[in-house]
C-alpha cells in the first residue's frame, strides 16, 4: 500500500510518499505560490532523482494533480499509475469532538469549518483544499488525523480550564493539545531507543510553532498548548500563554474591539512581536548576536518559557528518563538547547556542550552523569499520519 | 508610633493596631454588612479583652469611626486619644506604574480606579473607602501598600508575556504578580528560620485567592498571578490560567460579549465553578469526601495547577531550600499539602505524613530525609503593611 501524506499551507503544498509495508519514503515534493497568479516552483525528489517544473498551479487541486504527473512519469516517476496511491494522509489540526482519524467527509468538514476562529492559521486552508481534492479525486480517499488524538490520554485534571464546569460540557473548552504526530513519533521512538515501555519523556517540539508534551509509555500526559494552538509557547508571530483579562485594558486604552486585539496576538505576538525583527528564530538568534536587546529578549522569553514548562512536566512525571529537542529549532539552535538545559542540575539534567554544539542528527546530547538523557531526535509527522491513513483504509 | 492596618471588601472591614517599636499586635477586630441597611456585628479583641457591639454601619468611614471609638473606650480601649493612631495603612492591589507604596492621594486613586476593569474584586472597595476616610479623617495619613512592588525583581524574561512589545512598553502588560505582602513576609520569615539570606524558597500562599512565588534571598524571581489577580491558580470564584482564544467559540456559542464571558471567568469559574458547590475548600473537601466527583475534581485541578507552578519554579530556581505553605488552605489543609507534595521525590521533596495530618502552627512538615524543606508558617500581611506604612510616614 502507498500514502501519500499532505501538508498544506494557504499558499503550498508539501507532501511525501510512503510504501507502507517498508514505510520507506519513495518520494517527496513540494509546490509553492499555490493561487497566486505567478509561476510556482514544483519540485519532487524521487529516489536520487530530483524534478523541477515552474508553472502557475491555480488551487490546491491543481497542486496535487501536478504532484501526482511528476510522481507517475514514465522516465522519472516512482508509480505507474495513480491506482497506487490508496489514499491522502492529512495533519488536520482541529475538529473538535471529532478528534481521532476520520475518513474525510461533510461532518468532518463542517466541524473544522465551524472551529476556524479557534485555528485560524490552520483549519481555513485544510478545509479548502480538502473540498476541492474531494471534487477532483473521489476515487482516492482522503483521510485526516487529527492532532488533538494524541492528547486523549490526558488526566481530566489536566486538560480541565477552572472556568465554570458547563463550558467544558458544553462547549468542549479545555486543552486540547496540539502537535500530536510530532509528539507521538517521539514517544514510539523513544521507546526504542530508551528500551521502555514505561520511559518517562518530555518532547520538546519548537519550530514554527512549538510545544512541550509529557509522556509516560508513549501516552500524553500533559501537554503546553491547550484549547487552540494559540497558547503556550511563544509561537512565531502567536502569543503562547496570555491573561485574557489584559485584554480589558488594552481595549480600553487602543479603542480596539477584543476580536481586533485577539488578531494582534495571533499574528503580531511571538517571536516575531517581542524581537520586532522576524517571525524566524535563525534571523532572530542572528541579530542578538551582533547586539540586538529585543533579539535577546525574544530568545530569551522562549527559553525560560520552555524552561517553565519542562519544570511543570518534571513535577507532573516525578522527574523524566529523558528530555527530547525536535523540530526547526529543536534539531537545530544549539543556543536555544543551552539555554533551556542550564541550570537544570536540580532535576539531573546537564548538558555535554560540545556535543551540544557539533550535534545535528539523532543522539544524545547529555554528559554521561546526567541522570536525564538529553536527546536530539529529528521528528517524522508525515510517518505518523502515513502509518494512521493506512490504518483507517485497512478498516482497522 | 502605632499603625492601623486595614483590610477591606467591599461591606466589610478588618483591622490590625500594631506597636511598631514592639511589633507588638495591640488590637484586632472587624465589622460586617457595612452599608446593608442591617445592623452590624462590630467586634474588636483589644489584649485579652474582647467587645462586641451591634449597629447599623453606614459606610466605611462610620467602620472607621467605630473601630476608633471601640479602641479609645476609656475602659476597655488601647488608646488614649485618636491622635496616637500614626497612620492607617491599606494592602492595595493594583495601581499599574504607581507600584512601591504611597501616600494615598488623588493620582493614586485615579490610577486605581481607572485599572478597576483590571481588578474588578479589589480595586472598586479600596478606592471608595479610601476617599470617605481621606474626608472624615483629614488629619490621619493614609498609606497604600501596593501588592505588586514585591515582584519588580522578576527579571524581565519571566515578566514579559510574548504580546505585541509595544503593549508592555505603552500599556503596561506584564506580569505584576500580587500577594506581595504574604510573599514578602515569607521570604523574610524563612531568612530567618533557614538561617541564609541566598535561600531559594518557593512561597504557596494558598486561601481565597492564591498565589504561588518563587524567591531568591527574599527577592520574588517569579510569581503564578500574571496582569491580573484573575490569572495563575484557580482561585475561589476565578478561572485562574486561561486561553483567551477559547472566548472566541464560547462567544459564538453563546451569543455573549467578551465582557460578560469575562465577567463569568471570575466570577463563576475557580473552585466555585469547577464544583458546582461552594467557593470555600472546607465545604469543597466534605462533598468530596462523601463521594462528589466535582468537588474531588475541583480539589485535583487546584492541586495539580499548584504542583505545576512549583515545578516551574523548581526549573527556575534550579531546585529550591525550601517549600511554604501559607494562607488559610495553605495552613489548614493537609489534604492539599499532601496532594501537591506527593510524587515529587525527584526534586528530593518529601512529606511527613504524620507531621502533615497534625501540624497547624509554624514547622516543618517534611522528613528528616527531604533535601527540600517544607514548612507550613502563618502569614501576616498585616505586618508588612505596617511596616512599609511606619517608613513611609517616618519619611523613609
Amino acid at each position: 500500500m502507498k500514502v501519500l501524506v499532505a501538508n498544506l499551507g494557504s499558499t503550498s503544498f508539501k507532501y511525501r510518499l510512503f510504501d507502507m509495508e517498508s514505510e520507506e519514503q519513495l518520494a517527496r515534493g513540494g509546490i509553492d505560490r499555490i493561487g497566486e497568479g505567478a509561476d510556482s516552483t514544483c519540485v519532487a525528489e524521487i529516489g536520487s532523482n530530483r524534478i523541477e517544473a515552474s508553472q502557475r498551479i491555480a488551487d490546491h487541486a491543481a497542486a496535487v494533480q501536478m504532484c501526482l504527473d511528476q510522481l507517475t512519469d514514465p522516465e522519472s516517476g516512482c508509480l505507474k499509475s495513480v491506482d497506487e496511491v490508496s489514499a491522502i494522509g492529512f495533519k488536520a489540526v482541529f475538529a473538535g469532538k471529532l478528534s481521532g482519524i476520520h475518513l474525510v467527509n461533510d461532518d468532518l468538514l463542517k466541524a473544522m469549518e465551524s472551529l476556524a476562529d479557534v485555528a485560524p492559521a490552520h483549519n481555513p486552508p485544510y478545509v479548502k483544499a480538502m473540498r476541492q481534492l474531494q471534487a477532483s479525486f473521489p476515487e482516492i480517499p482522503l483521510v485526516a488525523a487529527l492532532e488533538t488524538a494524541f492528547h486523549d490520554t490526558i488526566p481530566e485534571p489536566l486538560r480541565m480550564y477552572a472556568a465554570p464546569y458547563h463550558w467544558a460540557e458544553e462547549y468542549e473548552v479545555r486543552r486540547w493539545g496540539f502537535h500530536g504526530a510530532s509528539h507521538r513519533f517521539i514517544g514510539t521512538k523513544m521507546e526504542t531507543l530508551l528500551g521502555s515501555n514505561d520511559a518517562k519523556v518530555i518532547s520538546c517540539h519548537l519550530g514554527g510553532s512549538s510545544s512541550v508534551c509529557a509522556m509516560r509509555g508513549g501516552k500524553s500526559q500533559s501537554t503546553s498548548m491547550g484549547m487552540t494552538p494559540q497558547s503556550g509557547l511563544p509561537q512565531n508571530n502567536r502569543v503562547g500563554d496570555f491573561d485574557p483579562f489584559a485584554l480589558r485594558l488594552v481595549k480600553r486604552l487602543t479603542g480596539k474591539s477584543y476580536d481586533e486585539l485577539l488578531d494582534e496576538l495571533s499574528s503580531e505576538g511571538g517571536l516575531l512581536g517581542i524581537s520586532g525583527i522576524s517571525n524566524d528564530l535563525r534571523d532572530i538568534e542572528k541579530a542578538a548576536e551582533g547586539g540586538d536587546k529585543r533579539a535577546q529578549l525574544a530568545i530569551d522569553i522562549y527559553c525560560a518559557d520552555i524552561k517553565r514548562y519542562i519544570g511543570q512536566y518534571l513535577a507532573i512525571l516525578n522527574g523524566a528518563d529523558a528530555v527530547v529537542f525536535t523540530g526547526g529549532i529543536g534539531e537545530n539552535s544549539d543556543v536555544v538547547r543551552k539555554q533551556v538545559c542550564s541550570n537544570m542540575t536540580f532535576a539531573g539534567i546537564e548538558l555535554d556542550e560540545q556535543k551540544n554544539q557539533t550535534a545535528r542528527e539523532e543522539g544524545i546530547i547529555s554528559t554521561e552523569q546526567s541522570a536525564v538523557q538529553v536527546w536530539i531526535v529529528p521528528t517524522n509527522e508525515e510517518i505518523v499520519v502515513a502509518r494512521q491513513t493506512a490504518q483507517v483504509v485497512k478498516g482497522e
